[in-house]
């Protein structure tokens, strides 16, 4: 069962190996659906909307429970025990790996209803949310009371903050200010056999034993089921400034960001475009895009003078580097336009009509203009256009190869591009997923990607937390 | 047996039904010492130089190693898990807890022939380093080529990077910058059975798996023994300016923390002390400290323009909320000139020749005054002085119990006293540490500071990972 709409991210195939009966005991569906009439329901409509993400596998769960507290999470869980019957979590549903489709059907706990920010408390400087808020909507919140909570995820506007967590999602502002996990100081989590725990709390720092909230963030739904998070926000910059400058070349653009840092700037934002998706995008975006073959999109934020002091410092930078047109944008407005380019580009290459395979690999920088000569390398010895943009100043660039699979064979040569270019990544040092996760999408490099020790522990910590394996079954581990 | 120097930390037992015999193998001495005649002693000063750390209490190992290699520490490792005799990490043995206490004897793995800085690349922005590197050995050595390795806990100058590692350590800078975990991309571990692991790696980001870098950073040497770090570094910002303001009262001081966050500000240090460590201060330190009965010490960094900005927002929000006078050191050389003063709290405090039971709690910040008040009740309840230092701007608040241990029933005092501090700041949501962790100090809270859902996470992941219980065997879980 695939979807044929929507943009397809990874791996062509497999996980079908792995798709099960869900559930050890035969025609658990009539006692669960009597024993859970306010949350549960098996209609054809309910199980379709649960069956995929935003990458191309799906699997129909038999049953979609909507709880509302976490006390149901933990009565659901408790049930599925019992009756050996697999539980996969779902935000939002915007993940790009497939994390959340329940390959094994069973039962999806769907967490739209739990979609309340509890409580945002600028005084201790946290916000307390049900996993179902979407992300921007505590941004939005928390930024009318000056407070920030950095985790920006592309899919911000409509991905969850519970699928945000899941993932350990990242986005532009990591550079700066870091991932997900940074921002999470508590969880309350329902465990495979209905356990309710809460772990870390409400305090800024905490050293009160392992780092359970770690554990459990980036977990891809696998250890178990969160219920509310505590997370950290810190006082909102008061400005900032985005500066988009063209280069001749891919290479430039990149050798560039090496000098930015050199010169003791860190910015917010230090993007990267090639020029495919410079060329998707002046098809596309309504904001004008200047010639050149590469675009480097920096955001600084801070205090005014300070912001205004570093775009100072970096105007020169750009020059040097032999950067042609430099636009800035000032302020909310003036960043917002250029973020407009920015946020262009995935929609731009899906509207060639190909199916776009986003990568998001990580490099160590210093092999950043090596991981964008080998898009291209792969570009010409594979036939098909390769799209490179992403985050430049961690090393983390979207590679998206935009394949016909309505050619023959179409598929069978992009899992060999993909087995190229994951090799050549772990052979420089660099990993093979920095935001997405491994869900089914990286199941086949998994093993390339983890060494037979790191599986073994992910398995010993399987073992220890879901021993029956019910929960998210079906996924790496 | 108990050291009688230095500063004593935490509960004032504990422990000593924990010392078993150290290895379940009789005899086992003669064969390790054979085995590793390179690394190996047992000699007397060896043992006693490998009992205890910065807290009171000490127990002698019955061997220890000193290793020159990763491969070194998987043979002993092997050999240890063969022969069941347990294996405690030490790095410079700074630690405030008693964690790297070998409290069942066994053998003591000294990291320190592993100090070696390996490598820093800007390029990457990482640097590798064995594990007995001293921190502020890092720091300088980065420093020098314009990088920042920003966790600094206060003893930089003594601890190791292993040992920080261990104990996901702070400091002042936390604030801004987040603690240790935030800056380690990859470690190489020994686990309990000798095998050898790779987890995380080189990039800024990586999303492959769960978090197991996050895992072993803050495990208190419980669940593997680092032997390699790969650690994150940033821009060294290029200028910084340090304020000094005076306060009429720990409230006014305190309650200056919110305004200076409402104000959109996040400095990069934002320490109180109060009256007492001033007084102390006063007849110890070089440096002339104001007559005032709180002290606010505020740092910001970053580009020149935008600190002199974030100087001149903080001034009147500290002239609005009482300070008296404030002084402002600018630079390098200004800022460590105020810093003297902060850094001399610690030693002015053991100078009064009372022994001083240094606690870590962290309160949610709105609990910040209650905090403070909280140490003037327990002084005036228990008939004691409590001094109260500190990271106000992350609620980590460092409350010193300074105890006369001559006086009869001094100790049970103490403890009743801290039962009171740790039960009210739980209660307010807090933790009993911030930045120490648990080790043999705090034992004696762990039921209270960790649920009976949240201690058996722990005890399956100790049993996951080191199913006999040979690494660091006797501490919380």
């Amino acid at each position: 069962m695939k979807k044929d709409e929507g943009e397809v991210k990874a791996a062509l195939c497999g996980g079908s190996d792995r798709r099960g009966k869900g559930g050890r005991e035969e025609n658990w569906l009539p006692a669960f659906l009597a024993e859970f009439p306010e949350m549960a329901t098996a209609s054809p409509d309910a199980l379709a909307q649960n069956a995929g993400d935003a990458w191309l596998a799906a699997h129909p769960p038999q049953a979609v429970a909507y709880p509302e507290s976490a006390e149901s999470v933990a009565r659901l869980a408790r049930w599925a025990s019992a009756a050996a019957v697999p539980i996969t979590a779902r935000g939002a549903g915007r993940g790009y790996v497939g994390g959340c489709v329940p390959i094994q059907g069973g039962i999806v706990v769907n967490f739209s209803r739990m979609n309340r920010i509890r409580e945002i408390d600028p005084q201790d400087g946290v916000a307390i949310v049900e996993p179902g808020v979407i992300t921007a909507h505590l941004q939005e919140a928390a930024a009318k009371l000056g407070w920030f909570y950095p985790p920006d995820p592309a899919s911000a506007a409509e991905s969850s903050l519970g699928g945000n967590i899941a993932t350990n999602a990242g986005g532009p502002r990591c550079l700066k200010y870091g991932v997900t996990r940074h921002y999470v100081l508590g969880l309350e989590v329902v465990l495979a056999d209905g356990t309710r725990v809460r772990v870390g709390g409400r305090t800024h720092k905490n050293k009160v034993g392992f780092d359970l909230v770690g554990l459990f963030v980036g977990s891809e739904g696998l250890l178990g089921l969160v219920t509310e998070a505590t997370l950290r926000l810190i006082p909102h910059p008061p400005y900032r400034v985005a500066v988009a400058a063209v280069f001749p070349t891919v290479e430039a653009a990149a050798g560039t960001v090496e000098r930015i840092f050199g010169a003791g700037l860190l910015p917010s934002a230090l993007e990267i475009a090639d020029r495919l998706t410079l060329e998707r995008a002046r098809e596309f975006c309504e904001e004008p895009i200047p010639p050149g073959d590469a675009h480097l999109f920096i955001e600084c934020d801070g205090q005014p003078a300070g912001v205004d002091a570093e775009i100072d410092r970096l105007l020169p930078i750009l020059r040097r580097a032999g950067a042609g047109e430099v636009r800035i944008g000032r302020g909310e407005e003036g960043c917002e336009r250029l973020w407009r380019i920015r946020r262009s580009f995935s929609l731009a290459l899906k509207q060639s009509g190909l199916t776009k395979l986003n990568e998001d690999v990580v490099v160590p920088r210093r092999r950043l203009v090596d991981l964008l000569r080998l898009g291209r390398e792969i570009e010409r010895r594979f036939g098909f256009p390769v799209a490179c943009f992403g985050h430049a100043g961690d090393g983390n660039i979207h590679v998206n190869l935009m394949i016909d699979r309505s050619l023959p064979g179409a598929e069978a040569r992009a899992e060999e591009a993909l087995d190229l270019l994951f090799a050549q990544v772990i052979g420089w040092g660099g990993s093979i997923t920095g935001e997405h996760g491994i869900g089914l999408a990286k199941d086949r490099w998994w093993p390339l990607a983890a060494s037979p020790e790191v599986r073994k522990l992910h398995e010993r910590l399987k073992a220890a937390l879901d021993p029956a394996g019910l929960l998210n079954p079906g996924k790496f581990v």
